[in-house]
């Protein structure tokens, strides 16, 4: 009998947990700085959470069971559902804008491919209560700051955003002619964009038989690639209207980003970025990789997806029945590793200890565990030999830990008050007094 | 519509994660000056990892189910087992002994009591492959200090020690008579321990018919009772030779105790503590609380459990093949976190800004977003309004937030390369150039 992790789920050793840490606190530093403040939900919620109002990506893909307790219940796959629970429950006693984030492990049952996983940890910023555009200015620039933070630039990554906004004005003009359906009726417009979502990953005549069945023909999706591939109208449309609402919508966008100086050399409008989840209303949003190989035959600019969110200004009310007009994105710690991973920015591993403490002889050892004691409560990190041993195996414990300083407690001179100190990577040892140790580390 | 956290499931609003993180992070604080390193394993197991070896007390309350693969699965009902699947499968990486801690949410399917939650985060810190007693004094000493550090005293905790080995003796001593089953049988001796862990909770007359289902008379349970409340044989048995064992092992074991001056005075052997466990195969601990109301009439002296753990020198063996003895302890962030609320230990939440940028016209936003964004970049918790709002608005939410200072951009200033900074506290402003800004703060 030998266990191991159940598939698609990640054992953290020492050496990877260090670099998750190192990723999680990168985030926290980052928007910390913006002033979010942190909160969590539970890793277990009612299905119903998700299966209102999520949309069919994420509902199909559930840790879902029914509890001892004859509860249908879900782990967690976004925070976003959680979040507006929360933040709706009590949105009365938060002062707005809210700035919230989370950085909680999800779940997703994936189909077992190379290298997908079924879980991830992901950074969750949200900022609630703010429906005009100054939050998404926020919300982008946090983004590319909380990348850049790990010395990733504009070489790097992009971060691509449109409007749900400017798809409906479009897909509703007399162009392409599709029309807002009665209550209860399927969404024209919501299939419309699930098929945009996936088109750059698809083969266009897939892409082409899903917009049949919704009455599009080939002049129809000509026009939807079109306005996708560029986000702006190569043609002016019949609707004049919703032609001019629209490019001037864009160019009111382009002009705000611009107006944080530092973020947009990284931001690029493109018609492409609808996102699969249902609840978005109009902005989203998608960090890519810039694909290293770009520019070489066959390979294209837009490497592998980093974050992603949008704004979702229904969510909160039909979720908590408070009205919550809200911006997002969540950031996964795969994509994000392995670029880092490729591009040697994960720092080296630091050392476990700073002193280890050498016993020289049993007697000594009651005497030697205070010393330890004393060094540890004044913030230094020690180890010492929990067995008699030779001096030698100690040090060479000593040397297996890292730390930089022995401390060897010997019969002659602990009588006098006083120890060796030796700085291991020099070699040099000094005897000083046990008071005056702490300032000779 | 409105949802809810599940019942026993906590939802952490930003003043309850506040603390959650205050525990946490004291908690990898100390650890981290003992040389232990981090690591995690997934919250989700094959369910047989626990039926396996932990005992019922466990696999009667997991969260399990079987998942879209038919894999059998539970949430992580304690970290001991995948750990030890863990450092089982890649003992020979390390040098021992191998000092590893972890922070997991936990989750028992309890039954639903008042205060009774179904998930909670838990320190585990664990020694592995040291079988000596050295360890002991180490972990022991590392649950000593981690309640320290938050500030609790002599007068707040103590800690129970015992070993599953005296017992042993003294169970099957001619005295009491138990004996050692065949491979196979039920073993009287755990069923024994079972009952003697819970006695301090029961009514006698319930521990004395299940001390009768394996044979024990009244004249047993006394001498056990009598064993049990002090740790001490009261009157020698009449096998001599346990006896005597038994009393000198005690005797060296709190002599090495005594050996770390600074938790001797924390710890207390006590033939209850035997703890609920099946894997436990010596050592035995709790830390508990001294109850406030000692001493007032039928107040124990004994309060609440804080923490508890023991050596367990066979799982990693039985889950992984590889043999590595161990000691680990384990404590809760909810008794922990009462405790120090009841004692007002926990520190004010901090704010979550130290500057607002208050912005006069709206003219100078893309130059004061530039400002934020620099000293954001410098390591200033930076806020700002999203929308265009009056002067005394602006001020009202820098209150709010908590910032210490405002910088006031205005355009008359600007022009000359210069803001206004407001000490919020005092009300002083100051003109100072842009480049002096960082010293100012």
């Amino acid at each position: 009998m030998s266990f191991q992790a159940l598939p698609g789920f990640r054992d953290f050793y020492p050496d990877d947990l260090f670099i998750r840490n190192y990723v999680l606190s990168k985030w926290r530093d980052t928007v910390t700085r913006y002033g979010f403040v942190e909160y969590d939900a539970p890793p277990l919620e009612a299905l119903e959470l998700y299966t209102h109002k999520s949309g069919d990506e994420i509902v199909s893909q559930l840790f879902n069971f029914v509890d001892k307790g004859d509860r249908a219940v879900a782990l967690r796959p976004e925070m976003t559902p959680s979040l507006a629970r929360m933040a709706g429950a009590r949105a009365r006693d938060f002062k707005k804008p809210m700035k919230w984030f989370a950085v909680p492990q999800l779940f997703r049952y994936e189909s077992p491919q190379k290298g997908r996983l079924r879980e991830h940890f992901q950074l969750n910023c949200d900022i609630m209560g703010e429906s005009g555009f100054g939050a998404e200015v926020e919300i982008l620039a946090l983004l590319v700051d909380t990348l850049r933070s790990f010395g990733l630039t504009e070489n790097d990554f992009k971060v691509r955003f449109f409007s749900r906004e400017f798809w409906r004005l479009f897909l509703t003009s007399s162009d392409i002619g599709l029309s807002i359906p009665v209550e209860g009726a399927p969404d024209p417009i919501a299939i419309a964009l699930g098929i945009i979502d996936k088109m750059e990953r698809r083969k266009p005549e897939d892409s082409r038989k899903d917009f049949g069945t919704i009455g599009l023909t080939d002049k129809h999706i000509e026009l939807i690639t079109q306005f996708a591939s560029s986000g702006w109208l190569t043609e002016p449309l019949k609707d004049t209207l919703a032609n001019d609402q629209m490019e001037t919508l864009k160019a009111q966008y382009l002009e705000k980003l611009q107006a944080f100086p530092s973020i947009y050399p990284f931001i690029q409008l493109d018609g492409t970025i609808v996102r699969g989840l249902a609840y978005y209303t109009s902005t989203t949003f998608e960090a890519f990789e810039v694909n290293p190989k770009a520019g070489q035959t066959g390979e294209k600019f837009v490497g592998r997806a980093i974050a992603g969110g949008g704004r979702y200004d229904d969510l909160v009310q039909k979720i908590s029945g408070t009205s919550l007009a809200s911006i997002g994105f969540g950031m996964g710690d795969v994509v994000l590793g392995n670029m880092l991973k490729e591009r040697n920015l994960f720092p080296a591993r630091q050392s476990s200890v700073d002193v280890y403490v050498v016993i020289l002889e049993e007697t000594l050892r009651s005497s030697a565990l205070g010393l330890v004691h004393t060094l540890r409560d004044q913030g230094v990190r020690v180890d010492y030999s929990f067995v008699s041993a030779k001096a030698g195996k100690q040090f060479e414990q000593a040397q297996e830990r890292g730390a930089s300083h022995a401390i060897i407690v010997a019969p002659d001179e602990w009588q006098k008050g006083q120890v060796k100190i030796k700085t291991l990577a020099t070699r040099v040892e000094e005897i000083v007094s046990i008071q005056d140790i702490r300032s000779k580390l």
